[in-house]
């Protein structure tokens, strides 16, 4: 069923950035000043990274409405459909209502983010939802490492946190493994033997552009402290 | 040779997004109203896309001085070390003035920019600079396209614009070509036949943000004037 009430609010998908408040875009500050209420990807604005970033670029967010849109980490198809269900009826009411809403997203909202999704369903229920591009956490990383990603003819690879022994080898040039938490470990010992032997360098850095950063300038001491927000660059060592 | 000029200016590489004015940051936006100098890769301000972009983004910096920083697209080394050296030597001319300088990049300083060279070549000269992180191109692209680049498990990869025939099926999930320009017609017939099979779906934007934006719903109708600033992301069609 299409929406026929053309005072509907829209939806806003917009990516914060990586973590320092100054990297997001104007266009994200606006929205989430102006917008009636802000979504999260999350149960408590506490517990929520983007949330965190967009008050600390603009303190005086921090009274605004929440509306949480939690999506369980699960491959259960009925649990996941019944969370989309439940978010989107939410965020339906509330555009029904005349709110502008801004969805916040860590990085990219195109990139490993399941606003995606809620975008799909909203647009296919004949409301207005604008995607808002954000910095992806990758970006950060390797400004923070001052190294390039990619130069020239150079390919970027880019994998989820989830690879297996044997992957890394299967693409040339730059490879980023983002969201690595514990399954690095899988891969950590290979990357400490191919950066012995010079084929490769790794890099890695958590929680980029927040308080905590760390940047290791060695994977072998990256451990089991460091977290969820960790992105490793591997580069092929020019020959 | 190191700077010992402890009031010597700061280099920032900056990102000014993919092409609309409001995905600059608002540190890029900061940095390029307080900065002394904007440098631009390019031999003009009006040939400059980033300069174009950043001056509409905050209209009072036209009157601000412009070092034009031009690298040649060569492979001859030699013409290259010595653009890099002219330029790397205006620069340190204005931070040993105590200048701040601003060097503006389109998208991110660390994807594909001729700054992380100069970057690398003036921290070893002793010299402070620091790099501000920008949107890609191909999130905004995909935003206008209103598709994610990747979800759960999907790997991205991304390649500039020089690829050969049969390279595309190396890779799986999604594949990003960048500043595709002349050398998608390469590859626009193997997309062609691959999405005619069914195998993937082939999105393109040129000029993404900008006024001239183009969005192409089939890759069938790129041609010659689709230009330099085209992106195109391949999608694996889900079995």
């Amino acid at each position: 069923m299409r929406s026929q009430n053309t005072e509907a609010g829209i939806l806003y998908g917009i990516g914060v950035g990586p973590g320092d408040p100054e990297l997001m875009t104007t266009k994200a500050v606006r929205l989430v000043r102006e917008c009636d209420i802000l979504a999260i990807p999350a149960k408590e604005s506490s517990d929520c990274t983007a949330y965190q970033i967009a008050v600390r670029a603009v303190p005086e967010i921090a009274g605004k409405p929440v509306l949480p849109v939690s999506i369980p980490m699960t491959r259960d198809r009925a649990e996941l459909d019944a969370a989309y269900l439940e978010g989107c009826a939410a965020i339906t009411q509330r555009l029904e209502e005349g709110k502008n809403i801004a969805f916040l997203n860590l990085g990219d909202p195109t990139i490993y983010s399941t606003y995606m999704t809620i975008h799909d369903k909203i647009r296919q229920a004949g409301y207005d939802a604008v995607i808002v591009s954000g910095v992806p956490s990758f970006c950060a990383v390797a400004a923070a490492l001052e190294i390039p990603i990619a130069a020239g003819r150079e390919t970027i690879h880019i994998l989820p946190g989830c690879y297996g022994q044997g992957e890394l080898s299967l693409y040339p040039h730059t490879k980023i493994l983002m969201k690595s938490g514990g399954s690095i470990y899988e891969v950590k010992r290979e990357l400490e033997e191919l950066e012995t032997g010079g084929q490769i360098k790794a890099y890695a850095v958590s929680n980029c552009g927040m308080p905590e950063q760390r940047i290791y300038e060695k994977i072998g001491e990256l451990d089991e402290q460091s977290g969820y927000f960790t992105t490793v660059i591997v580069k092929e060592t020019k020959k």
